[in-house]
Formats: structure tokens, C-alpha cells, sequence
């Protein structure tokens, strides 16, 4: 089931995308759309069967309760009288508990100011659709779409959208972000274009492997509109071997492999950097990091057929994306060779996320994955893999991303001193509660994520009540990972006891690796100009009602 | 030439140890000694010959300067005398400026009490030979032995020890450390039985390569002296393989492998953690650590030999010890098969470390060298290796050598629930100034090493003098390392201004590997029962001098 969610976006892009359906290998699904008419989760599915099954069945279990509650508690409202209309600006108007909060579910407009409180999930999700439509948040959490959360639902319908609503706004064609694919609306917008956002952290760890629609979105430039009957990926051949033009059907004769990775942003955590001193760069939270299950062709199967093989002198692999500047500048960036050539390192020329085709906002049709790796090398909207002596001329490469001391300003910096970023050091991040929240005392349940790159496995979690004072041990939740191939996170949940008569919570996490690498104390000392690498221990102050 | 440096202990040992000496294959030089009777360190060789050549120029400039100054002020002392004799004990006694610093060469006795200022190499390392003889030292620096110091020299002496003084004690036999060997007088013993010993300071980064006689050692049990005729390491064949049983000959016989390499203990800079609170274990200083050129024979060629390959499963290779102790157990430690069959991992069978046999502190004759890992995994003595499901069954591996939360004491650790420690934490310390020392306004020169795990090369080392405000970057001297092989130190340094009026620095170092992890802020959020682990920032206080 389809809902229409958005206004339709005029079609000043005929595009029909038309992937064809071989039954022996069939790498994409059959399918003809232009995303920027439909959504980009027709249906939801998740590679990480176990966290799927078991994350639901408690929501599940919970939104049962609720909903019986709550349907007796609000029978009495009236649902026959005759539908009022409402426009989708009046909807939008009613974002919040204290303008009211209304939703929409096709073109049915309902009322849940009352239910806010009542909602199974907890009233901060529900308030993330407040004043638009539901499918979105459905699609992520399928458990809604049930007879009787329908029926609860129908008790607070208060009118329908305005048929004529649906008019189709007209494409400004000098805006070169004007094509951009529509996005989810529980993103936290950081630029518009390019676009960059991120999952609030109520949704963040609410399931392993992140929903195709809340991953987090850096774009560096305006989204390509690619056609994937024409698409090819041009693989420089090694000087005796030959070079390769790749259809999306050649990609998909290479054998197929598939991992779960965790992508993040070196500027992950940014704002906790700005508040030190003033950094470039965009206000990222914590959630720039997502989780996915990659599938797609090996880097070194593609790269050895076109002749290429590790050699004795050190080499990059160059990567060039489809999108670019109004120069015609790609964007750009490489990693080393032996990291490309070494099958155990898993790199991929992935053209699947999630069961799903690459949706345009992450790459559509081909993207670089490169486990354990910063995001800025997982170069997306790929046209073109070379070998090189030295790393991609890039902006990006030699003249972004990379780290440097405290004491480096913007007229000292020498970007040619700093290694670029590749692997990413240990990282972890709170996600419930949320800095400034109330909790209740007696117990607190604390959530959060953690990740080391370089395939690191996060073997420990300590949380502390006090400021670092005194630690507790977290719960992974999860499989445990393959040593040295650990390109995952690890969810991680403490329900700690929270002491009579405390007042606040100075909540703090550290992870540690399995190289027992941890995380710095503050993030002074490492503060740098770009605000990238900042990881310091994640600290959230919230008050305690008795 | 060879001097007489200690007092012969009795052969109550009387196996000479014969190498033969193959000219196709020789790997080891001819030599005929039982080194209990000998120094083990008749002519140092450095592999690194850019960092040797240039330290000694330096020193070697200084001292000749030094040598002519204070042989002009100095040359109206008497040398003509007919000479006293003393004990070893009477020269003993004369090991600080207070007591007057005594020191001697060959049979001759030295009062430099009045050239302890006036040393090229600063006093304090002058002082490290009070009390006992010059060769230990000067075999370290070779550009003493040089005409114009024996010249100098000779202006101090003023008398012979007693020939009688070179009676042999007797072994002891009932001592199972008895039969140790002798050590550098440098040393800084923390446990004598098992011998446990880091080299100071002020020796530890002189050079880059360490030489053999103050590479730190970490024994667990008493040294076995091993007859190298006789020795065999036994590797346990794979399923459809076979066993081998390998004589140093044999062993010598597979390509022979050389790299540098950085060994560190778990507990090196445990003393500062045991300030925060008690730990069980050795106080380690800062000198846990060490550097040298490995030889041998790669362990994957020799268990390709023996028919192991790398499975779809996890597997361990297991090290087993000629060590052993009351019980017969031996010392033992395993790595993950996937490392050990790595060939870019460079884990070696060494039987050389810096163009010399392993000498008997350090594994004769065939010790493990895992690139990267902690010291614990580099069992030396090796009897045995095989391939396993589990990891080494030893006390070693499962009850010890594990990182642990602050909040977990002796009640209620379980060792299970932890990794063992392969790969280290990035890693820095200073080791000039010293903690209290006093330094002079104006320009203070810094010095220091980083390291970190895994093959991660060190990319910067931030220098503070106020605590960690301010940083500066260090100069990292020696060459620059092959990425993701990184395996040996970086040593740094900073010649830092110190503002007028400032009567104090607090002096902190904390390095970034090309992982940008970075050492944490404090000691306290990563103490751990066991005192291992310790990477904190280094801090040393020291008083400015106007």
C-alpha cells in the first residue's frame, strides 16, 4: 500500500528509471519510478532479521496496552459528523503540545493533542510527525499498520485534507538542488543544499540497522539524477591490463557480497567541538552515523579484472563521483590500494542498501562502502575507480578531512602536514535520554551507540550517573562481531538506579576497542579547526522529578 | 676488546653453548661462551644506522669540546701517586655527589666527583655508572672509548681495585633464579626473581634503536639456559600436515625476516596508576618499552610447512614457553591465527635481535615477535607452537593481560568476560625533564617517545607546559613508517620557550595515531585492577630557575 505523501513535485524530469529484471541475476528489483514522485520506502525491510523481531515485539507488545488504554479512555469522542476540511498548512500549523498536534494518514486529518501523552513508543515520537503525515514514521515501524491502531486512530479524526491541496509546485529550474530527491521529514535538516541531515537520536538506535529513510545524508554537492539504463562506471585498467565500462548488469555479474557496515560523518559530534571555539562546518549532533546492510561487487574482484594487483610501492584507488560543482569539479577521494586489494577488508561497489536499490540520497545507482572508514571515501554516484601513485587531488582529500592539533588556526594550517582521515577512532554517543531531559527517579534507562573504525570491535561500554566519577558497564545488545572485521556498532542500553534526593544526572559515556583504544576526557584537546574527529567521552545533563 | 666487568659467578653451569657456524646460512656468528661469564653485549651494532650516526655526532661533537674544558681544569691533579687499592665495596660506596661518585675501568679506580657537572652527557647520566664499573656504559656509547677521554680519564684515578676482590661466589644452588644472568647495571629492577627491569629515562630514547643490554625485560619465571646444540621447537602439524621438530639450523634454513619493532608491556606506566589507586603488579615507570631489530624466520612460512592454512573458522596459535615454573608449568600466550598467517603482519620466529643472538633475558635462543601486540604474546624461550580452537589455555592468556571498567575489583572481576590484550592503545611519554627536576628559563628541550598498536603509525605528538591549555607539536624524528606496519616508536622532541616569571611547567605529552585515536585525558576513568593499559597524557612537574 502506497500512501501519497508529499505534494507531487513537477515532472520538469521525465526520467522514467527503468532497471531491467533478469532472473538469473538479478541484482535490483523490477521497478519504474522517478523518485522524486514516490517515496523511497515502498516497503521496509531489514537485513538484521534477529534486531528487527526482537525490537518490535517489545513495541509491539507495548502498543497493544496502549492502544486498548487508550481506545477506552476516548470512545466517547464523536467521529460521525460531517468532514471538515483542512489545508496541509493549517495541519503544519499544529506541530507542537501547545498549538496542538495533528497528523495526517492519506487524506485524513486527525487530532492527537490528547494521545500525545498516551502514544506506546513515547510522546517524543509521535511529537516527530506532528503537523504532517504518518506514513513516513510507519514505514519505519510496521507495527503501526494494524486494524486496531487504525481504529484508535479513527477516534480522533477531526476532518479531511483539501483535495485541491494537491497541486503540484512548479520546479525552479536555475536551482541546481532543484532535482534533490524528497527526504523524510524526522530528519534533522543541518544545510538544505546541499542537503545534510541526520536522524533525531529518538529514532537513531531504535532499531540495529538504520530505515534507507532516516540514514544520515551528507551531500557535498546537488544529488545526481541518474539514469540507470545508460549509467557506467569507468574502471581505469592497470597499464598491461584493460580498462572496463561497466553497466549496472556487468556490476552485477561479479560475484555478490554483502556486509552490514556503520557509515559515519567525520564531523560527527561537530557541535560538542563549536562550543569549545568556533569551527567550520555543519552543526552535526550525534547522528551523524547510521548503520546499513551493503550489497554489491568487491573492489578487488572489479579492480583485478581490470588487471590491477598489489604492488611493492605504496598506491591509492581514486574515486570519482557523478555529482559536481558548477565547474564540473567531482566530488573526489581515494584510499590506499592494499586496503582496496585485500578481500578481508570488504570494500564494495555497492549498488544495494538495505535489501533496496541506493536511494539517490545515498548514491543511486553505485556507491563506494569501505568498512570501518571514514563516510568522506565512500564516494557516492560513482563514475570513475583509477590506481594511483598518490592520493585523489581532491578537495576533499587533500585539502578537508584531516586532523590537526589544538593549536592550528586558519592562518597556520598546512593541510599537506595532516594525514587525510581514513580509519576513524573509537566513538559512542547517548541517545536517550536526551541533554535537558526530566527523567523520573528510581531507575534511568540509558541509551546509546558506540563504533570503532579500522573493524575494532567495541568490547566495552562504561557509563557514569556522576560526571566520571564512578562507571557502569553497559549491555551490547547485538551479535558479537568477527575479530578484526567488526564494521558495525553496537547498541548498548543501563538501567541504572538513581539515588534518592539526587536532583540531576551528569550522564557520560566512553566506549573502549579491542585494540583498547578509549575515548578522550574532553574535547579541548582535541578540538581543531574543522570540527571533524570529535570524540570526546558524550556527556548529557538532565534533571530528576521525585 | 673485552673487559672483566663483574665478578665471575661459579661454574656451577658449565654448558658452553656452540653455534656452528655455516657459511651458506649463518645466522647466528660463531661464538663459544657461557654468558654468565660474559657481557652479552662484546660490540653493539645499531641496524638503524641514520639515528646512530646522528645521535653520536651530536654527543661526540659535545663531548670533545667538553673533554678539552675540563681537561684544562682539572689537569693539575696528581696521577702519580703509587696507587691505593680498593675493595668493590669501598667503590660501591662512592655512588652519588654526596659520597662522592667513584667509578671504574678495568682494574682501575676513578673519583670523578668533580667531572659529575662537567659530563658532556649531562651528570645524571654519569651518575647512572656511580659506584661500579664504566664498560657497561660505554660499550652503550662508543664515543667514549676514544684516546682523548682515556686521557681525561686518567687525570681521576686514584688507585686499583683489590685483585683478590675477583673471587667467584658460589651458585646457590637451591635458588631457582640462581642461574639467571647477569644484568646492566643500568637497570631499574622492579622484581629481581622474576627478573623485571626498564631502562631509565634518560638512556630509554637516546637511541632509536635500544641497545640489547637495556632493553626492558619482563620475565615471569627464571630464565631457562638453553643448550642451542640440543635445542628443538616443536610445531604441531595440521590435520594432514606434519609435525615438525626444528633445530636453530632448521630454523635458520626458512627466509630470513627483519624488522623493527616496538615491544611494550601491558603495565608499562602502571606506577601512575597505582597513584590513583592500589593495582597488583610491577611499578613500572615509563620504560616498559623498547625498540630493536628482529631477525628470523616468518611463523607463517613455518606453518605453511607444517600445513596449517588460514579456515573459515577462528583459530588460535598457541606459544608455549621453555620456562616453567615449580609445578612444570610453562610460561604461555596465543595470537589469532588470521595475524600469525598474515605475511603483512610480520610475526616472526626471531633468533636475532639488533645483529645479535637473543640474549638469555630476551628468549634465547628463539623467541616470538608479534609486531603491533603486546610484549605478553612475545613468548620467549618457544618450545612449542600449534594451532588451536581457543585461545592459549595459560594463566597468561585467560586469567591476566585483560582490561577492565574502573568500577570492577578483585570480587567481582571475571576474566572471562574480557578480550585478551593483543593489539595496544596509542602510547606517549616524556623522558627529559624528569618529574622534579629543575630546569633553567629560557629554553627547555623536550624529550619523549610515542608508539601505537596494531601497526598504527604515530602522526603528531602535542606538547603542553601548562597543563594542557596550550599544546605545541613536537618535532617526530627517525623515518617515516609504512602504513599499517607501523611497528616501531617515533621519538619526539621540543625545544619549548619558557615565559620569564614562570616558576613551575607542567609538562604534558599525548600522541594521535593514523587512526586519530588519541590518549584520554586522565588516569582514574581507565584504572583497572590490574594496572595495565596505562596511556593517559604523560605529566612531569618540573621547577624553572631564573
Amino acid at each position: 500500500m502506497l500512501f501519497r505523501l508529499y505534494r507531487p513535485v513537477a515532472a520538469g524530469l521525465p526520467r522514467v528509471i527503468r532497471v531491467k529484471s533478469t532472473p538469473s541475476r538479478l541484482c535490483i528489483p523490477a521497478y519504474s519510478t522517478n523518485d522524486s514522485f514516490k517515496p523511497q520506502y515502498p516497503s521496509l525491510t531489514f537485513a538484521d532479521d534477529n534486531s528487527r523481531t526482537q525490537g518490535w515485539k517489545v513495541m509491539g507488545t507495548l502498543l497493544g496496552l496502549g492502544a486498548v488504554l487508550a481506545y477506552h479512555d476516548h470512545r466517547c469522542r464523536a467521529a460521525q459528523e460531517s468532514p471538515r476540511i483542512y489545508s496541509k498548512e493549517d495541519v503544519r500549523a499544529h506541530n507542537s503540545p501547545e498549538t496542538g498536534v495533528w497528523v495526517t494518514l492519506g487524506s485524513e486529518v486527525f487530532d492527537v493533542t490528547k494521545f500525545v501523552e498516551l502514544h506506546p513508543g513515547g510522546p517524543s515520537k509521535l511529537i516527530l510527525a506532528a503537523g504532517g503525515p504518518l506514513e513516513p514514521f510507519w514505514a519505519l515501524y510496521a507495527v503501526h499498520n494494524q486494524p486496531h491502531v487504525r481504529e484508535l486512530l479513527a477516534e480522533y479524526k477531526i476532518g479531511e485534507l483539501n483535495p485541491e491541496d494537491n497541486v503540484s509546485p512548479t520546479l525552479e529550474a536555475s536551482d541546481p538542488y532543484a532535482d534533490d530527491p524528497i527526504r523524510h521529514p524526522a530528519l534533522r535538516i543541518n544545510s538544505q543544499r546541499p542537503f545534510n541531515a541526520e536522524p533525531p537520536p529518538e529514532l537513531l538506535t531504535e532499531n540495529y540497522i538504520t530505515p534507507n529513510p532516516i540514514f544520515f545524508t551528507r551531500n557535498h554537492l546537488p544529488v545526481p539524477n541518474l539514469d540507470p539504463e545508460t549509467y557506467r562506471l569507468h574502471i581505469v585498467g592497470a597499464p598491461g591490463g584493460q580498462s572496463l565500462s561497466l553497466s549496472l548488469d556487468d556490476l552485477c555479474k561479479f560475484p555478490k557480497h554483502e556486509v552490514t557496515v556503520t557509515l559515519q560523518c567525520a564531523g560527527n559530534r561537530r557541535s560538542e567541538m563549536s562550543k569549545v571555539k568556533e569551527v567550520k562546518g555543519l552543526e552535526w549532533r550525534t547522528g551523524a552515523i547510521s548503520t546499513a546492510r551493503w550489497a554489491g561487487a568487491r573492489l578487488c574482484d572489479v579492480l583485478a579484472e581490470a588487471g590491477h594487483q598489489l604492488g611493492k610501492t605504496e598506491a591509492h584507488v581514486c574515486f570519482e563521483g557523478l555529482d559536481s560543482d558548477p565547474t564540473g569539479a567531482a566530488y573526489g577521494a581515494s584510499i590506499p590500494l592494499a586496503r582496496a586489494m585485500d578481500p578481508e577488508a570488504e570494500v564494495l561497489l555497492a549498488y544495494e542498501m538495505n535489501g533496496q536499490p541506493l536511494p539517490r540520497d545515498h548514491g543511486f545507482p553505485v556507491r563506494v562502502v569501505v568498512p570501518g572508514v571514514v563516510g568522506a571515501r565512500h564516494v557516492k554516484w560513482l563514475g570513475r575507480v583509477s590506481v594511483e601513485s598518490e592520493e585523489s587531488p581532491s578537495h576533499w582529500q587533500r585539502r578537508d578531512y584531516k586532523g590537526f592539533s589544538p593549536s592550528v588556526d586558519w592562518d597556520t594550517v598546512d593541510f599537506d602536514l595532516a594525514p587525510s582521515i581514513q580509519e576513524l577512532p573509537v566513538q559512542s554517543a547517548i541517545t536517550a535520554p536526551h541533554d535537558g531531559a526530566t527523567v523520573e527517579s528510581g531507575e534511568v534507562t540509558i541509551k546509546g551507540y558506540a563504533w570503532s573504525g579500522g573493524g575494532r570491535a567495541v568490547i566495552r561500554v562504561d557509563v557514569s550517573i556522576d560526571g566520571g566519577l564512578t562507571w557502569q558497564e553497559a549491555e551490547l545488545q547485538g551479535e558479537e562481531q568477527c575479530p578484526r572485521k567488526a564494521w558495525a556498532w553496537r547498541l548498548w542500553q543501563l538501567k541504572a538506579q538513581v539515588p534518592d534526593k539526587l536532583k540531576e544526572l551528569n550522564i557520560v559515556c566512553k566506549a573502549v576497542d579491542n585494540s583498547y583504544n578509549v575515548q578522550p576526557d574532553t574535547v579541548a584537546p582535541i578540538w581543531n579547526l574543522r570540527g571533524v574527529l570529535s570524540n570526546a567521552w558524550h556527556r548529557v545533563h538532565v534533571q530528576v522529578v521525585p
